[in-house]
């Protein structure tokens, strides 16, 4: 496997960005959607801030106010023996769960590919009931001359997956939830396949406690029906824990290659594929035996939440994959590899476990 | 509240129905779907069966496989330390859960409505791999001369929400998955409210804790969009714990009137009404601030799961509920109440916590 590591990583870093407020300040720049447009390469950065606290002792927490369409902040005592501060990102009181950061999604465009112009306001803050803890984890599909952006809307009725298009990356449009609680990882294909269009998703099943990939169809990218199981985890390998869709799936000869994540029971995030069927794409063919990329590099080991690449996005270009992806849920980076190399990794004896 | 319970209840019992199998015993017939059909009333039962086992000391589950068309049987040994039995419901092993018991739709016709004429063989029975542990809780909803019935497909990927067509009740179509796991209590509006189909359904976020009611919009019952929060439990009522939509909503001079199911805190299910605005069917206009009908009766009070009442269906004729329901997971019983006595539960002034 022959991994481009680009020199400058991290290429976008938690200090190159202007908080959204002054009283925040911003902890992690991660996991960006990317596209191609107007002849330039545009991420969706996922962007966490926390509030910072001036009284000691205390953690606050962002919440989106729907009704007085603002942030407004909640805070907790670090005293207070009913609440749980033991995971780093969250903060669980008996009646609630709040999360110790928020996120929006930030625009950053690209001439090289390396270095981005990054806006110093938001592109789409958390505005509805669905997205009050914040937005997370966005994908582009280009359908046509339309960008839909699948995305993460977390709040106290669960993590949904919700919509937004664009054509112009100024003005977006909500196209409401498309995936209910609690439902992520959600990548759109781009395009129809024999005339229904398709997603990725991950659903969970508390009772069988689930965490595998499905596919659905849609006629129009907002209402998604046939759900179909697509594949779980597979034991003893390196996606023996958890799984989801990570890039938007592309088109190469063979049929449509993902590039998704898997965590081993080290809580080691990596990346890998799978080929699915040119003309069913619910057909599983082949699936990454190694990963194609693992956290190797310091600024990949170490962060917010260390040994995780994680990526929303690539560019299929020049037979390589030219992949954004969060690392260590802290910044930005970027690793090229050929394509070659990828499809090498790939098992087409035993696809799925189920 | 003038609650007439039939004399004849329970109407339906275990022992009215013949095994699918005779290697099966029936447990529990319960939560009926309902139509009227062809001048008859028509009732989907949920049968339960379990395998009866003459090994002393080992506990055997029913499981249709799809590879091999058939159900198939899987023993435990009680004295076995690493499965949990605790809950009669379900076979806890480290790498799987199962079900004691696996369901299927039974047909029943009546020209009164109490006593029923039942098939001897299923009408629906697992028949996909979303539906390996059974099938579970129907409701019939006519658009047109259509009959869609959406019920619970349990396996080992979750809980989902499966459609069937039918203009007969002889030949059967299925038409997928159409809400993800873990997610039942489907209901789905007869017609379109302003260009659109709704349904009601109960997706679950196990990371923040809820079950509520969701509405979502569709513009062919097959695909679903537009997933919204309806409404969720209320503090020191008698739904404080669990809700979910039952009986398929119709239409009252003041709106969609839906007879949902709740649970308090001692896990005792009784039902009460919820009010819908008539052309935006995700406005709550009242909840029941009592229940309408509670477990009072003992074939209500004891049996498979006692303490409960739960309906999937109801016919609204003569300005009366005729309502048809599950007593304690164990058997159909049939009540009727006012309409004015229902809407007299109705509590305008804060219809959700929310």
């Amino acid at each position: 496997m022959e991994v481009f590591r680009c020199p400058q990583n991290p290429i976008i870093k938690p200090d190159d960005i202007k908080p959204s407020r002054e009283d925040f300040e911003v902890i992690g720049v991660f996991n960006p959607a990317v596209a191609r447009f107007d002849n330039e390469v545009i991420l969706l950065l996922r962007v966490a801030e926390r509030p910072v606290s001036n009284k000691p002792g205390t953690v606050l927490a962002a919440v989106y106010d729907t009704a007085k369409a603002q942030v407004v902040l909640k805070e907790f005592s670090r005293k207070d023996s009913t609440v749980d501060f033991s995971d780093p990102r969250l903060i669980i009181t008996p009646s609630q769960t709040y999360l110790t950061s928020i996120s929006h999604l930030r625009l950053a465009r690209s001439t090289d590919g390396i270095h981005f112009d990054i806006d110093d306001c938001p592109a789409i803050f958390p505005g509805s009931d669905y997205e009050s803890f914040g937005i997370e984890d966005a994908r582009i599909t280009a359908v046509d001359s339309t960008y839909y952006i699948s995305y993460v809307g977390v709040s106290a009725f669960g993590i949904t997956t919700c919509l937004i298009s664009t054509r112009d990356f100024k003005f977006f449009s909500r196209q409401g939830v498309i995936f209910c609680p609690d439902n992520k990882d959600v990548v759109i294909f781009p395009g129809r396949v024999r005339g229904n269009y398709y997603a990725l998703h991950r659903p969970v099943s508390s009772l069988f406690k689930k965490h595998d990939i499905w596919i659905s169809q849609s006629s129009d990218l907002v209402h998604w029906g046939n759900h179909r199981y697509l594949m779980g985890l597979r034991a003893k390998m390196w996606d023996e824990m958890k799984i989801g869709a990570g890039a938007v799936p592309f088109r190469i000869e063979d049929g449509w290659l993902e590039i998704y994540h898997g965590a081993d029971q080290n809580n080691r995030y990596c990346l890998g594929a799978l080929l699915l069927d040119a003309d069913e794409p619910s057909k599983v063919l082949a699936r990454s035996k190694v990963p194609i990329l693992e956290p190797e590099a310091e600024y990949e080991q170490k962060g917010f939440f260390g040994n995780v690449v994680f990526s929303c996005g690539l560019l299929a270009e020049e037979e390589k994959l030219k992949i954004y992806y969060g690392a260590a849920d802290a910044t930005v980076c970027y690793a090229e590899i050929p394509l070659k190399d990828c499809l090498r990794t790939l098992d087409f004896s035993k696809a799925d476990s189920h």
